[in-house]
């Protein structure tokens, strides 16, 4: 048996501490420090978008992203936003806190990104944005969706919480959305324990989402014309945030070479793994996933409890949001069914990705993950 | 002229840096780090309570504190919270996020605490709890409180963002409520830039705290019942927020000394000062606050924009929350007044207080102070 191996594992070797010993000498912990705005010029222009907005964490970048568009577009309550069934809750919760309603769209089997396919029967005259997911660290088929957008008149929106430095046909993740939304949480290629980021080119959109992260404060101060949020992201976070940057490419190598590893390691295990690559993107690995094929027995909460009798920790994939009993007892669900996000979740899940893993610990898990099929 | 005087500054002269570097050391930045569990289980305790959540600021401390107690409660929509009308907006906030209706009461003119002689009036049949803002880092008036609590069965809910390590009757503030929350924003007494607490004595509300603070996850991953937020506070934080509160003794002494300087050296001007003390407890001068007599012309803006040019800067007294432009684009304000509130804020200003300020600082800025009313 070995030690337990952890889904995630970040590391911290660049200048984490130096940046962190500055704040604590300079005395500027708050939202308006040094490293805040330099992680905001900086990562703006690493994802070729003119703008950006620190924010508390990846959910409060899509609450507030939500907010300013509905404010600067002035989207109608009940406007309806597509987002793919498979992902986290954030995203259609963030559409609910606003008075925006999430109108679900099943995802591709191959890729578990939105189906580009089946957006264009979800469109109606109440529609005003496509909200695109990047699964996984594989990026969404962005070529339709910009040509749905332009048919339809409607805006993009990017969750790029999962792609960090990832591109799409070689044009950066996050560069596509009039927003887009990045979280630093612990697991991500970019870590800061909690932390996130808004970009946009539109300076109008920038200042709605300073407007409404920073409890919609005014000039008159302790005067408040709207509701926001206490958003805001310490120059804490954003100097940690700011060093895990400057070592970006790193971080994406190792995962790359982890999830070769596992591609040559699991390759004839009777599952769908992470793909390679499509034909717009390698695969950054932000995790590596296994779906069980459909005609083998055991499921995806069977699996995961095997390994973790064998110290190796895994997480389910997301539950389908068409499927959500919140969503369901808040009455806008349809009754349509979502096959391929439904059959994922019960089948998918995903292994260590940990930066500190080694050719022995990988070794380690493929053996059990083979020894599920036995 | 001086340099530029901050109304606040605060200083990181303790384990900062060290803990900081163990965060990083240890890989843990995320939400349930040790820092996190030490903060919450020493600063509970140091309040005279049972058990803490951190959370991701004083803002977030009160948007979960009412969901939760809405939800363990049953409290109807539109249930009536008895807010202060002089106070920051995110009491009143939290409330219409939980679809709960502030309703405001105005303070005492001394202390700028809640006037207790006029909370009884505004208890209807829907009342459900009392919001107590002890402002400015004064106590509000605990006693009566807790008797028309008491008389109809209302809960108490603390904001004590302005008290830390305050007390009344020798009874520290954030032990009286059901629920207390606190902010560890840059110009608090404990301070990490970002951060927030809220403490109770009753564990089934602490789990709905931490259940409503990390987007309602269930033991069942990615299944959602309920809707929260992400305001998890990260480990980074509770490494600052612990190493500032092991000085919170050395924080509130310095405050005194600056806060008894002011009273000799302002005490011939027109205004009405913070109080010295009350009957139940001395002031920790979480700011100093000046009100203009009333037959003096001089505005706060006026006297604030004077004091810009001379270097020193100053804040505004909090705009009256029933004269907010959101609350009545909301339709929930009546049309009483609070004078009380109302004039303070004509007249009403804070003075520096940082934690850097020497004795020269302070007599210049007395001096300055001095001018204004020649």
């Amino acid at each position: 048996m070995t030690d337990y191996i952890p889904v995630f594992e970040p590391v911290f070797n660049g200048n984490e501490k130096k940046y962190l010993n500055e704040c604590i000498d300079s005395c500027w912990l708050g939202a308006n420090g040094p490293f805040v705005k330099k992680l905001e010029k900086d990562f703006a222009k690493y994802c070729n978008q003119k703008f950006a907005a620190t924010v508390a964490n990846g959910s409060a970048a899509l609450d507030v992203t939500f907010r300013a568009l509905k404010d600067l577009y002035k989207w109608e309550d009940f406007s309806e936003i597509i987002v793919p069934s498979f992902n986290i809750i954030s995203g259609a919760q963030s559409c609910i806190y606003n008075n925006l309603k999430p109108v679900f769209v099943d995802c591709e089997d191959k890729t578990w990104n939105i189906d580009v396919s089946k957006i264009e029967e979800a469109v109606t005259k109440k529609t005003k944005a496509i909200l695109v997911v990047h699964i996984y660290g594989l990026p969404s088929d962005m070529e339709p969706v910009i040509e749905i957008a332009k048919k339809y008149n409607l805006k993009i929106i990017e969750d790029a919480a999962q792609a960090h430095g990832q591109t799409y046909n070689g044009k950066k993740c996050g560069s596509f959305g009039i927003a887009s939304a990045f979280s630093f949480f612990s697991n991500k290629h970019i870590s800061c324990g909690e932390g996130g980021i808004i970009l946009s080119s539109d300076e109008e959109l920038l200042n709605k989402f300073n407007y409404y992260k920073n409890l919609c404060f005014t000039s008159n101060k302790f005067v408040h014309n709207d509701l926001g949020w206490n958003y805001r992201m310490s120059n804490l976070q954003a100097a940690v945030a700011y060093a895990q940057f400057e070592n970006i490419d790193k971080v994406i190598a190792k995962k790359q070479w982890i999830g070769n590893i596992y591609q040559n390691l699991l390759k004839d295990i009777p599952c769908h793994l992470s793909p390679v690559k499509t034909n717009y993107a390698n695969n950054h690995y932000w995790v590596f996933g296994i779906v069980i094929n459909k005609d083998i027995k055991l499921t995806a909460k069977e699996a995961m409890m095997k390994l973790k009798n064998d110290n190796i920790e895994t997480r389910p994939f997301f539950f389908p949001l068409h499927k959500q009993p919140v969503f369901k007892n808040l009455g806008i669900l349809d009754n349509l069914k979502r096959p391929v996000s439904e059959s994922i979740y019960d089948k998918g899940f995903y292994i260590p990705i940990g930066l500190n893993l080694n050719e022995d610990k990988l070794l380690y898990i493929s053996q059990k993950i083979h020894e599920l099929f036995r």
